[in-house]
């Protein structure tokens, strides 16, 4: 049996602080809510357990799983969880996690998305989401891209941050260093991507929410494509984009 | 020239109330915000304009078409925007919409969007956006679905939601009395979307984001379809799918 313990001050300082990306850097851990997400981080292998908490109600369903983990786990009132908790409507469980270590991993004869200065944490969120849903195993970010483990973007991903690589990286340097691997860029000038075959190996560059993909990267794109508007919208949503391009790559 | 008015008490009430789905039906109005979304509901046909309140900034910008709304205008202080606004990050302008009218619309011969009970504001206006840039018209929601004139759905939308006709209706009786129309319906066990050719008329169903398409809907399917799973994720963001079978429809 796990021994119920108490939500202290110092528990409550310590999640706080893990909402700002300089604590998460430092503290090598980020934050993920909710029994789907949990469940599935505690089942991968590529993350680790710092620490749980959770109402009597999850303790209930998730006994015989708790005995193995009890001196991490904290049993805890709604009242606590809503201290504690980023959501607006909290979760019966929040999780402390170490970040996600994976295998050394290379892009060669893959599609990698490269995100140019991703924004909005929802976004990024979804698009880690969509990788995982298409195999897809690794996503460049520039370095003025959100933060993959922002508790906001780790709840958009729904578990999949444990399962795709995200790293930050200067994206020009990147596509430099790996000159081989083509890079397809988005752009309304672009050939229609309806009339291109699909790809086996590639980046995939995505730009900002507003401003698209900066001039000095787009210049090294070996091929531009267009999701070809039939209507008025001006733009589409970065992310819902970006699920297209990997829907394309995967088999249209 | 307009005059400058004051914020009144009773304008922000009024503001606030729109918040409620009641008050927008009783009212037939809604709420937009930004630069952006409103430029682009001021130049539409469909809707109209009721008050619109900004900062001078945006006022000084906009002199010369500011003239011909004068009497609907109000210039505020950033702490009067603020205190009206739905943003975090309250955004120059606010204004007050009439619901768009569109012109009578049937879906024969047309690629058209049935959502089952879409709750999140944010995918709900994407998908809005989304139909708009591969010039769907035409999006029924079933009664449950969160409703389009909510402040974030409006913001989502980015001002598609002047040109995208959306109805709310009983699904089950609008494909019965739509027979003649094809349903494709999203499902696991479907065919795959990669091997299937575009279309050129058909209701394309969305359910839910966690319970997907409700049993009675989904037995009215005419062709069950598949976005092929190469990797782990246990389902895509439903504003994602919706954009890749939207996609496919076009042109894949």
């Amino acid at each position: 049996m796990y021994t119920k313990a108490m939500l202290t001050k110092s528990h409550a300082k310590y999640i706080q602080s893990l909402s700002q990306k300089k604590f998460r850097d430092e503290e090598d851990a980020f934050i993920a809510e909710g029994p789907k997400i949990i469940n599935e981080l505690l089942q991968s292998k590529n993350t680790g357990l710092k620490q749980l908490y959770a109402l009597q109600s999850w303790a209930d369903e998730n006994k015989p799983f708790l005995n193995s983990i009890s001196d991490k786990f904290i049993e805890i009132t709604e009242k606590d969880l809503e201290r504690i908790s980023f959501l607006q409507s909290p979760n019966q469980v929040l999780g402390v996690f170490k970040k996600p270590l994976f295998e050394k991993n290379d892009c060669v004869g893959k599609i990698s998305l490269l995100l140019d200065c991703i924004q909005d944490p929802g976004n990024l969120g979804t698009i880690v989401r969509t990788a995982d849903w298409f195999g897809i195993e690794n996503i460049i970010c520039s370095t003025d891209s959100a933060d993959v483990f922002n508790p906001k973007v780790v709840q958009a991903t729904m578990g999949s941050i444990s399962r795709v690589q995200v790293i930050y990286e200067d994206l020009k340097k990147f596509i430099q260093k790996n000159q081989a691997i083509p890079v397809y860029a988005t752009a309304p000038e672009g050939n229609s991507l309806f009339e291109m075959k699909k790809i086996k190996e590639g980046f995939v560059l995505i730009g900002n929410e507003s401003k698209g993909i900066q001039t000095d990267l787009f210049l090294l794109a070996h091929q531009k494509i267009t999701i070809p508007k039939k209507g008025y919208a001006e733009s589409l949503n970065a992310a819902v984009a970006a699920g297209i391009m990997m829907a394309w790559t995967r088999g249209f």
